[in-house]
């Protein structure tokens, strides 16, 4: 039996989604900027799917642009709201813990003369809103955060920035990293006053291979790769036609965020309620987090030894993020906690189709690894 | 019946492929920066396909980096020399005919201050090895070329780019775009010479959203896209492994060239020998061209009309390319063709899987639209 508790790394695709892209790749497989019918077909695919994702984020179609990563559309968010707002401020506020394809940008930005401000998350692991509205002034162009934290499941509350920019009367746009909140909660653009939102496909059961960019209606964005002039000239590149399909059909494919969030939050529950009780098991995910990402510390044990221990037993589960291997989480320094809790840290993240017989299975090997652990280290 | 001749834009994913992909979306579906089993599994069927794929180019698996695009490999080959070059030199070598994934960056190296040097093609659609020794200077920092031009097939010398550079001492980089050459024909880096080679699976029969740039053993290319690092830190954004897993299998399945070109011209010479009896026929492709792509003018109608007569009766063929819709084709202009002539043109592009009863029905619906046009125009 095996058991997948890495979702917020990437997800298993989705009967739906690998149905689309099948399709999309022995059938309807034209090229979309083709004039003859199998172009039009795949031209029509391409719009469908992008209703279809639209349609999830509350937005018009054309405010979705189809990128090749959700990497890409935070680089392409970044540099292109700076080029259009470089003349009027050089002040972008962020957070300290945000995924590197923002932070390595603003990293980058920083070294030829931005000030980047990086607001560090409270001891819930999310950002505090007063601390926000103290950061942004007057010559603030911009404003990033991400929606949930990968590593913990902090929900930020990105509905401030706006408030903020507003009180400032700053110049500034609004971009909101929202890969791993994307599917799993209501994300809306419109209601969080966001210019530009991140998401992407391989974390709600799509393909590899495709991410999307929110553009608010109104906005042209200049594009940070030359090209065919594919997806309003931002993407350009033969659109990922299989990927883009399964997008589509995993979007459509999604319970109502309401429900999904019910379901997670008994299945945490369970899993905290029998872990608990074992005494160097830590929780180290804030209570009014997304619910399917669980962040534990199992005492004694380095992180890397225990992602081993359980995958030796059939059993995925990550040490922080997937994208940092080998680096102690940032996003728990952060957060104020002691090396050897942070050290030990490991990160459960649940999709829709987990199971409570798997959570029963993971808490088993955990209270193992516990069990073992205090024989070997105290 | 339906007749895909439009295989220079994109390619119907040959079995070996989808089924490759397949397992990548629904099994082998993890993250390869993950470090559980599924993690390994996954940069287990990366490096496997990377190895496939470097076996085509007779490279070493480290020299291929897998893209999201072949647009996004040549964007990143074209900047990352400019960085690497930029105190020694502002002058870089190209034709005037590439694809807009090479044009339009070198555009924008332009309005920055560099010099570009446009080669134009002769009349038998490459350049002339003269022109590039007379051109390449010791200012010189890149010379750009791609392998086969995607409108007429004409293959460039692309090896006299490394003896110019040679000869002139020059500090410049050789880039292929091979993305039309490859899998047609032999496409070795080390022997043409190049530093940067892009190619691109979905001209193979891979699934869109990979590409990958062959970058010489010992050379490092500063990074367009910010993020996790992958593949070198070159190309960040979760590996699209489905395409990925794909392009192996494609690559894998490519037959040996010389037979590959041998049916090819086989077709070719079919079509050619049936089609020059029809006086308002021309041939725009040169005889020593690559033999899959043959660009032919039917005099009379424009080339969008003719796409659609060709389309009604369930045969594609393109107006040019695709990444081009509704402009004159540049590449014809710089050929020196009469303006009726190019405005009639329209390219069919084989695969290995073309029969020759298609080529039949292409010429007996080419014949159809002769005849229709000669009693209505002339």
């Amino acid at each position: 039996m095996e058991i997948y508790l890495d979702n917020a790394a990437t997800t298993r695709v989705c009967p739906e989604a690998a149905e689309a892209a099948m399709n999309a790749m022995v059938d309807n497989y034209g090229n979309p900027s083709a004039l003859h019918f199998s172009g039009v077909r795949a031209k029509q695919l391409l719009e469908q799917s992008r209703k279809q994702v639209a349609e999830v984020l509350g937005a018009e179609p054309e405010e979705v642009l189809f990128s090749h990563s959700g990497t890409l559309a935070n680089n392409s968010a970044l540099l292109g709201a700076m080029t259009l707002r470089h003349k009027r401020g050089t002040r972008i506020v962020t957070s300290s813990v945000e995924h590197p394809s923002v932070s390595r940008v603003l990293d980058a930005l920083e070294s030829k003369g931005y000030e980047i401000i990086r607001l560090k998350p409270t001891l819930n692991g999310a950002i505090n809103p007063d601390d926000l509205f103290e950061a942004v002034n007057s010559k603030t162009i911009l404003v990033s955060l991400m929606y949930v934290n990968n590593e913990t499941g902090a929900v930020n509350p990105v509905e401030y920035a706006n408030k903020a920019i507003k009180q400032a009367k700053a110049p500034a746009f609004v971009h909101v990293d929202a890969i791993q909140a994307f599917g799993k909660m209501s994300v809306k653009p419109r209601r969080i006053g966001a210019d530009f939102v991140t998401i992407s496909g391989h974390k709600i059961h799509a393909p590899k291979g495709v991410g999307a960019l929110y553009v608010k209606k109104g906005l042209i964005l200049p594009n940070l790769i030359h090209g065919g002039g594919q997806e309003n000239g931002l993407f350009s590149g033969t659109e990922n036609m299989p990927a883009i399909a399964g997008f589509g059909a995993a979007a459509a494919a999604l319970p109502d965020p309401m429900t999904m969030q019910r379901d997670m939050k008994r299945l945490r529950r369970r899993l905290i309620t029998k872990l608990s009780k074992v005494p160097t098991i830590l929780f180290n995910s804030p209570d009014n987090g997304l619910a399917s990402i669980v962040n534990i510390s199992i005492l004694g044990m380095p992180s890397q030894v225990l992602v081993n221990f359980f995958s030796e037993r059939g059993i995925c589960v990550s040490a922080g993020s997937a994208c940092k291997k080998g680096h102690r989480s940032e996003v728990l320094t952060q957060l104020g906690f002691s090396p050897i809790r942070i050290d030990s840290a490991i990160r459960i993240s649940m999709s829709r189709f987990t199971t409570e017989e798997e959570i029963d299975r993971f808490v088993e090997v955990a209270i193992e690894a516990s069990n073992e652990l205090r024989q070997k280290v105290f």
